[in-house]
C-alpha cells in the first residue's frame, strides 16, 4: 500500500471558482499512482470544494450569483457579524456544499467526467490563502 | 489489498430519484468484498448521488418539489440558458448536493441505516444516460 | 493494511450541532492509527455530518436559524407529514448537506484546519439516538 500527502496552496481574491484539476493530475502523474483513492479536503469553513462543469464559464457566474441570492450578505438576522458581512453567509454556503471530496484513480487516470473540473469555491470577499490537502491511498 | 472498478449505467427519464442500492449490494457480493471503502461517483454535473429514506415514497415527491421551488427554472437572471431552462438549476442542485459518496463495507455488508437507500438524483427533464463509477478498495 | 470499525452513539435533544471531534481523535489515538482514511457515516436521513467552525458559538446559532428559514416546517405543500412537521424539512436538510465525510490521518494526526470541528447536525425536534460509524483504513 502506498500513501502520499501534498498541500496545495491557492491564494484567492474574492468569490469565484478556482479550478485546480491540472495541478491534481500533475501530482498523480509525478508519483506514478496507479489505482487508489484521492481524498481532497479544504482546511477552512468559509470555502468549499466542488466538481462543476468546466465548459461554459457562464455556469460559474450564474452559480455564484444564485448562491448570493439564496444566502444574502445583507441579512439582519445574523448574530455572527464580527468577521464581516460575508463571513456568516460563507459558513452557510460551506455547510451546504462540501469541504471534502474523494476521487478514484484507475490505471493512472483521475476518474472525472468529460465536462467535470475540480474547483475551490471561495465564499469570502477579501484575499485569502487556502490549503487543499491531497491524500492518496492505493498502489 | 484488493481494488475493483465497475461502471453502473442508469438511463433516466426526468427529475426523479433512481434507487440503485440493490445493484451495488449485488456487485459487492459478486466479488466477495469483505472490508473496505466503496467510492461512488457520478460523472456528470447535472445529477447527484444521495442517501435518502426508502420507506415512504412521498418523501421523494416532496424533496423534488422543494428543490424545484428553491432552485426554479423560470429565473430570468440566469445567463447560461443555451442548454435548456432545466440545465442551470441542475448545476446549482448538483453543487448543493453530492457527486460522490464513500460507503463502508464490513463483514461483506454495506453499512447503510435501516431506512437508507442510495439514489441517483436526476435534475434534467429529458432522457439521459448516467454513469456511476463504483470503486472498491479493501480486502 | 489495517481496518477498524467503531459505532459512536450520540443522544440528541433537538436541532443543534453536536461536536464529537474529541471522541474521534481519542479513537484514532487508542488504536494508534498512523496514516489512512477515516470514513464517517451517519445511519439516518434526518441528521447530517458537517465540518464547521468551533470558535464563535454564534455561527452555529445563525446556521440553525438560517436552515429553518430556508427549509421551513410550516410549509403546506409537503405531502409527507405523518412523522411530524419537522420530518420532511429534516430530509431536505439531509439531502442538501452530508451523511458521510472522509477525513485524512497523517502521522497519527487527524487533518483538520485550526478552526474546524466535526459535528452531528440534528434536524429533528424530539430526542433521538444517532449512530455515527467510524471506519479506518490505512496503516
Amino acid at each position: 500500500m502506498k500513501q502520499k500527502f501534498y498541500n496545495l496552496q491557492i491564494t484567492t481574491n474574492g468569490q469565484k471558482l478556482y479550478e485546480f484539476t491540472d495541478q491534481t493530475i500533475k501530482w498523480i502523474s509525478k508519483y506514478n499512482f496507479k489505482n487508489g483513492l484521492l481524498n481532497l479536503s479544504v482546511q477552512h469553513t468559509s470555502a468549499s470544494l466542488i466538481i462543476q462543469e468546466n465548459a461554459d464559464p457562464d455556469v460559474q457566474i450564474d452559480l455564484i450569483n444564485y448562491f448570493d441570492k439564496l444566502f444574502p450578505m445583507d441579512n439582519k438576522s445574523y448574530i455572527h457579524t464580527i468577521e464581516g458581512k460575508d463571513d456568516m453567509p460563507a459558513h452557510i454556503k460551506s455547510a451546504l456544499t462540501n469541504n471534502q471530496i474523494s476521487l478514484s484513480v484507475k490505471d493512472s487516470k483521475l476518474l472525472l467526467g468529460t465536462w467535470q473540473g475540480i474547483y475551490l469555491f471561495e465564499h469570502r470577499l477579501e484575499v485569502q490563502k487556502r490549503t487543499i490537502i491531497h491524500h492518496f491511498i492505493g498502489e
